[in-house]
C-alpha cells in the first residue's frame, strides 16, 4: 500500500528531537509524583473499550516506523486499531494530506491544524500539533500562540489570511463565499493551496469531534517536546 | 484495492429508484425554462479550477459504477477527481465509513450526517444526504426534517440519543463528556455504536467544510429523488 | 370585512397544481406504509388542546376557498381557530402582507420567508414556504436553497441584498442601521420596500416562534408540491 | 370595527398617570436643554420617509382616544400609518392580544413583552414596555428588572417559568420541545394560556424587529412615567 | 491612605440631586405596598452570608461621606466590606479609575460602565451606572440608551467609536486587533485615551462578574435618580 | 505601604524554578535563530505608547523583588508603569487576591485564572497562568489541560464545581443564580469561598480584556518555565 507507505517514511525521519526527548520524560514521569492529571493516559487511550484488532503487516510496519522515529506510536493510531479497515483509511487520508505534495509547508498545514483545534477546544489535537509547530518552526512561542489565540501571532498577511480563512470554515463554514476565496487569491493562494487550507482546516474539525467524542488521551510526550527555540524544519 | 471496490458495489446496487427518475428529470430542466438557482451546476463543480486527472483503473470503475447505478457520479467524486491519491484515499475512508458493517443502519448513517449537515448549514450536504434519508426510509417528510430541525421528528429515544450527541458533538465539541457517553450506553448503544455515531458526526463535519469551502454544487437529479413514499428500504 | 376576503381570493388562484398533487400524495400516504416522522400530522395539529370555535361567516367562507383551491385548509390556521378573533386578525394581517400590493413580487416575500425561518430552524414555516418558494418560481432548486442556505443560490445583488438584510434583522436586531438601509436604497429598494422586506421577516419571526412553541405540524401535501421545474409564476 | 374599538377604550382608562405625568415632562424637555440623545425623536419617527396616508374613521377615532388618555399617540401607530389596512390589521392583533380575554393579566403580557424585548435589545420595545410594568405593577423597579435581566427579579415559580419560556423562545425556538410545555402545565397554566404566553412573545419578536428595521423612537413621555411606587392595578 | 480619599471627595460634590431624592423615595417604599421585586434589597445585599469587618478610618470616613452626599453607602461597598483589605483596595482601584485623570469625561466613562453592563445583563451595574448617566448627562433618556442598546444612541462617531470598542471588547476580547486601535486614534483618542477606554470596560466585566456571582442588589435609590431632564454636569 | 509589600514577598519566594530557568532561556533566544513569532516581545510590551513614570519607592522595590525572584518583571506591571496610582491600585488589588488568605489554594487560584483565560482567548494571560499552574502544581499536564480544554483534566468533584462556575461566570455572567451557589456549597466550598471564585474569575476577566485590548506581549521566560514534572508546591 504505497500511499500509506511513503507518508510514513516521511512521519519517520521528521521528528529526531521527539525521539531523543520522550525517554527522559517518560522516565521523570514514572519516577516522580504520578501527575494528577495525566493519569490514565498511559493505560486507557480513550473511554470507549474497544477490542484492538490484529495489525495488518502495513499496518505493523507503519507503527514500528513509529516507535523508532517518533518514540511512540501516536495515540489517535491505536485508537483506530481496533479494525484495520478504519485504521488504513485513517492513515492513508491524514498522510496524503499532511505529508503528501501541497504549495503550504507542513508547518503552515499544523499551523491550520492546531489554530481549528483551538476554536473546537480540542485537547489532544492542540497537544500533538501544538507540539508539530513548535518542532517544524523551532519557535516554541509560536506553538503556544497557535494554540492560544493565532491572531496575536506576528504573522505575514499571507499566512494570517490562511489561518482566517480556516477558522472561519469552522465557526461558520454557511457564511464562506467567493469574497473569501478571492481574498486568498490576491495574496497568492492558487486554487489548490485553497483546496489544501479547506482540506486541513476541514480534517481536524473531523478529528477534533472524533477525540473529544471518545475522550482520547496524547501521548504524554508531547507535552515536553520542542520547547526550546531551535532552527526551522520545514 | 479492495477496501473501495467493496463499498462501491454496495453504493451501485443502493439506488434503482435514483436511476430511474434521474433521466427524465434531466430531461426536463434542459427543456423547460433553465432555473437561475441552478445554472451552473453542471457545468462548474466548484469555484476552484483544478485540472482533473486521469482517473486510476479502480476510480475509472467506480465512476462507471456510479453512472450506472445512480445515473450519475456524484459531484464531491468530481471534486475530489484532479488527484487520485486523494480520491482514493477519500473513497476508502467515505465507503468503509457510511457502507461498512455497523450496529447503526444506513438510514441511521444518513440522518446523522443530514442532521449535522443542517447545523452547519451546507448546501451540498444537505441535498445529498437528504435525498439518501428520502430513499432509504421511503419517507420523505424524514429527510425533510432531518434537514429542517431534527427535533420535530417523532423519532425513538434511541435515535433521538443518537442525533443529539452527533449535533452536540458538531455545534460545542468541547462539551462532549462521559455523561453524554453514559446516556448512549443506556440505551443500548455498544462503545463500538458511539464510535460510528461520533465518526459519521466528525466526517460530515469534515465534508460539510470542504463543500463550503469550494462552493462544491449537488447533482441536480438529487432535487427530486425518493419524494413519494414508498417502502423502507435499509 | 374585506381586508380579509381580498387576500383570500388572491390565495385561491394561487395553487392549481398543489391542488392537483395534492390528493394522489394523499393517496399514497394512506396506502403505503405510514411514516414514522409523519405521523400524527393529520390527527394532531399543535401539541395543545384548544377546542375549535365555531367559524364566522367570513371564515367558514375563507376555509371554504382553501379547501377548494389548495386541496386542504392550512393547519396554521386550525391552529388559530379556537378563537375567531385571533383567526381573523392572524388572516388579516398575514393577507395584506404577504399578497397585498408591495414593491416586492409574491416570490421575493416567500423567500424573505424562507430564508428567515431557516434561521430558526423552523419546520413548519420551512415546509409551508418552501413550497411557497418552489411553486411561485417554478424552481425547486431555488426552494431548496432558501431552506438549506440562501447564501449559496445564485441570486442578483439586489435579491442577495434583499435576504442579507432580513436574515441579519434575524439573528441580531439590535444590530441593524443607518448602512444597512442605506445599502438596500443603493440597490434600488425604496423607503415603502425596506418597510415590507422588514414587515416580513419581522412577521415570520412571529410565526416561526408561535409555531414552534406549539409543535405546530405543516399539511403534509406540502411536501411533494412542486418538486418539478415548471414555468416562472409570480 | 368593533375588535379595534373596544381595545382601544381599554388602553384608553388604562394610564391616568400618564396623562398626568406627561404634560410636565413635555415642558421640562422643552424647557431646558435639548437632549442630544433624544433629539429627533418628536419630529422623526422612523428613519424611512413614507407618507402618512388620510386617517380612516375607526383609525381617527383611535388616535384621539389614545391623545386623551395617554396624552400622545404611540409612534408605532403613526409608523404605520403610511397605509390604513396595515394599520388596522397591526391595531387589530395588537390590541387582541394584549387586551383581549386571557389566563394571563396584563402585567404578565407586558413582562413578557419586556422580557423578550430585552433579548433582542430593541430600544423602542423596552421603552414602551418597561413603562407599561412600571405602571400595571406601581413597581418602578420590576420594570428596571424586566429591561435589565429577568432573572434578577424575585418572581415566584410560575412567572418565572412563564418568561423562561418565552425567552428560550426567543433565543432559540428551535430548541423548545414537549418538556417546555410540560413545566408550565405543571405550574398550572393551561394550554389556552401557553398559547397566549407564546403568542406575546411570538408578537414582539415582530415588533422588535419591525421597530429595530426602521430605527423607530419611542415617545419621549414614557421615560419618565410611572417612576414612583403605587398600588398594583391590572 | 490619600489615592482614595481624594476620589471620595470628588464623588461627595458628585450628587446633589441623588442626595435630595433619595430620602422621599425612601419614605414613599416604606409607606406604600412593598414592591414584591424588590423586596429583601435593603436587608439583603448578596446572596453571600459573610460577617461584616470592623471599617478602618479611612473606609468609616469615606462611608459616612457617601451617606452625607449620596444620602446612601452604595451596596457594592458593603459588599466588600467583609475584608477592609479587599475593600480599600477595590475602592482604590475603582476610584483612580472612574474619578481621576483621563481624557474621558466622567460621563464617558459612566457610558463605557453601563454599555458593557447591559451586554452582561447585570442588575446591579445597569442600575447604578445608568443612573449616573442620566445624573452627569442630565439626559434621562441617554441613561436609558446606554442600558438598551447604545447603538440606538445619536452620538458623534467619536463616542460611537469608543464604546462600539468598549463592547466588542467585552463580547469577543480575542478580536480586538490593531485595526480597532487605529480606528480610535483616527477619531482624536490618544494612546493614553485608549488605555483607559479599555480599563473602564475590563473594570466593569469584572464587577458585572462579581455582582451577578453574588446576586448583589442595587440601593433602591438609583431607580428613581435623575430621570428628569436638566444640566449637563460633567 | 505593608498590602502591597506583603504579597510581594508571597511572589517572591514562589518561584526558585522561574529563577534558575529563566536566564539560560534568556541566552538561547538571542544566541539562536530569531523567534519570528515572538519578535519584539522584549521591546515592544503593548501597542500603546505610553511613558514609563518614575517609579515611587514602593514600585521600584516590587520591581527589584520581581528581577531577583523570578528573573523578571512581568510585563504587565511595566505596562501599568504609566502612572503610580494606577500600578499600585493594580498591585494592591491583584496580591490581594491571588496571594492573599483565602479557602482556595495558590494553585486553584490560578487554575480559574488559566481557564477563564481560555474562554477569552487571552494569549497574555493563558501563557503567564499557565506557566504558574504547571509551576504551583508541578504538572506541566495539568497547565496544559487548563489552557486548552479543563473540561478534559481528571479533577476532583469539588474542583470541577469551581471551575465550572468560573466558566459559566465568564461566558454567560447573567445566568449564574442560586442554583449555581448552591452546587458549590454542597461540595463543601463556604460563602467566603464562593466569593473569591467569583473575584478570581471576575478579575481575569479585566485583565483578560485589558491585555486583549492593549496587544500585550508575556515575558518570554514564562513559555519555558515548568515544563517538567516536579513535586507539588501549594
Amino acid at each position: 500500500m504505497t500511499a500509506v507507505r511513503k507518508p510514513a517514511r516521511t512521519v519517520a525521519k521528521n521528528r529526531p528531537d521527539a525521539t531523543k526527548r520522550a525517554p527522559p520524560a517518560g522516565r521523570n514521569r514514572r519516577g516522580g509524583k504520578a501527575s494528577r492529571a495525566a493519569a490514565g493516559d498511559d493505560t486507557k487511550i480513550t473511554a470507549l473499550k474497544l477490542r484492538p484488532a490484529k495489525l495488518t503487516p502495513d499496518m505493523a510496519a507503519y507503527f514500528k516506523l513509529c516507535e523508532e522515529k517518533l518514540g511512540f506510536v501516536p495515540n489517535v493510531l491505536k485508537a483506530f486499531a481496533f479494525d484495520m479497515a478504519k485504521l488504513e483509511a485513517f492513515v492513508a487520508y491524514r498522510n496524503d494530506l499532511m505529508q503528501g505534495e501541497s504549495g503550504l509547508t507542513k508547518l503552515e498545514r499544523e499551523m491550520i491544524a492546531t489554530a481549528v483545534s483551538a476554536q473546537n477546544q480540542c485537547y489532544y489535537c492542540l497537544t500533538a500539533h501544538g507540539a508539530s509547530v513548535r518542532y517544524l518552526s523551532g519557535d516554541p512561542v509560536l506553538g503556544e500562540l497557535m494554540v492560544m489565540n493565532y491572531r496575536a501571532a506576528r504573522l505575514d498577511q499571507r499566512q494570517r489570511a490562511m489561518l482566517d480563512f480556516a477558522v472561519k470554515l469552522t465557526v461558520e463554514p454557511w457564511m464562506v463565499e467567493e469574497a473569501d476565496r478571492a481574498r486568498l487569491r490576491r495574496l497568492g493562494f492558487s486554487d489548490r493551496d485553497i483546496w489544501d487550507i479547506a482540506a486541513v482546516a476541514a480534517f481536524y474539525n473531523m478529528t477534533n469531534r472524533l477525540t473529544s467524542a471518545t475522550d482520547m488521551r496524547p501521548n504524554s510526550q508531547y507535552h515536553a517536546q520542542a520547547r526550546s527555540p531551535r532552527a526551522h524544519i520545514d
